[in-house]
């Protein structure tokens, strides 16, 4: 039987509030066996590139990487976020080490294509090296992950952590039983926007058919639940979706999704 | 026989410098053998600080790093900097990862007692923790440290990378018959500060004393080569001083200091 890994991505506005970040990070020490954390940087990399006079370049709605903004998610994502919590999970006995992709080569995208848009050093995950990471694992280090890649040329590039999350857990799916967990305000997928505890226990294939069609899945869910489906048919064996307290030992109201 | 082991901290005047710090991981690549790097952060982080509006403390001439100030090295030495030698030497074929000392809880540190100056969070090396470090060149990764440490209780230090460097190397060289190479704009120690070419092949306590007496040896290498001395008797095999080209397995322009 393979041995359980988890891997969890922890939301923007997690990591952004101090008291549900320290919460966050007491559960996460107390998650039993090898361990996956991925996060991003959130409104942190939008308030200092603000103080530093720079402007997020938006187009349709969606966040452009110029060599400017790469700077600041390389500074607060890579540095100010990483390093931070990997300082906070050692305070908590978590022996955390801190990775972009570029650092053991652990993730290497590709800068997306220009087609109508020019996205920028926006990179696609390409490969996970998951030799380097079970490396990392087997000398019992916890890889915490911030939403940077490189294209092994040398060029860094700025990728969604969501996306981060749920390749790691496909590419260590296949020497471990992996759970990809997505930690985030929320108590998990919620049949009403306004009912906190209206959480979807059980997601599978044939009742999200149905969410859809009913269009009780919100526009900022469809991606991220199209995401867990991925890693789901890429072998990972679970996909859980809830608040902090979904880490505990004994949590029961959250969302998991399986095939 | 132990097996060799190179540990290289490159200044500031280089990092700085776009065209020598390519140069420079030219160099560090085609180094045979397990290395090691440490780098600071230079002039970025006094740059980035100036267009966030922070000025840098300075009492008696020496840097106050003040919580501000702390995140400026967390992000420019830890992320910008960091990732970006990181991602470079991953171009060249080195398997580099970008550490601070707490990840992998590295280095562990104290902050500085205040006594006369509150230099604030600045960090005394207490413990570098040479199992992880081994491990991690076990599994073939270069080590890449910043100039930053931690108090294993949650609180980044800012730290001297020279003595990072140092301290590193000494804590190998039960492991190693490590070399420590102090790699900067100079091409060694000068016997005459206005010829560049006027470099002392090798340093012993003996000339070394008639330096000093000789008040040959100028104010900012006096501390550099007390650290070095220390390094040495502490069992490190030899420290090397000098630039880019000392680096080169056919160089002969550079300071050799043994004991």
């Amino acid at each position: 039987m393979k041995k359980k890994l988890s891997v969890v991505k922890i939301g923007g506005n997690v990591l952004e509030n101090e008291v549900e970040l320290h919460k966050f990070l007491d559960a996460f020490s107390a998650m039993e066996g090898p361990k996956i954390l991925v996060h991003g940087g959130g409104k942190l990399a939008t308030q200092i590139a603000h103080r530093l006079g720079i402007e997020s370049k938006m187009i349709g709605g969606r966040r452009i990487t110029d060599a400017e903004g790469l700077k600041i998610i390389t500074m607060v994502y890579g540095g100010l976020a990483n390093k931070n919590i990997v300082a906070q999970l050692q305070a908590r006995g978590t022996n955390a080490i801190g990775l972009s992709g570029a650092d053991g080569n652990t993730i290497r995208a590709v800068k997306r294509p220009v087609k109508d848009i020019d996205y920028g050093f926006a990179g696609d995950v390409e490969e996970v090296n998951t030799l380097a990471i079970y490396q990392l694992l087997q000398a019992e280090f916890t890889p915490v992950f911030c939403a940077i890649t490189h294209n092994k040329e040398g060029q860094l590039l700025n990728t969604n952590a969501d996306t981060i999350a749920s390749e790691v857990a496909i590419g260590m799916s296949d020497a471990f039983d992996t759970t990809l967990y997505y930690c985030f305000e929320k108590k998990g997928v919620l049949l009403d926007i306004a009912d906190e505890d209206s959480v979807v226990k059980h997601l599978e294939p044939i009742n999200y058919q149905e969410l859809l069609e009913n269009k009780i899945i919100a526009d900022g869910m469809l991606p991220k639940l199209e995401n867990c489906f991925h890693a789901l048919h890429k072998n990972v064996g679970k996909v859980c979706i809830g608040d902090i307290s979904m880490l505990a030992p004994n949590a029961t109201l959250f969302t998991t999704i399986t095939l």
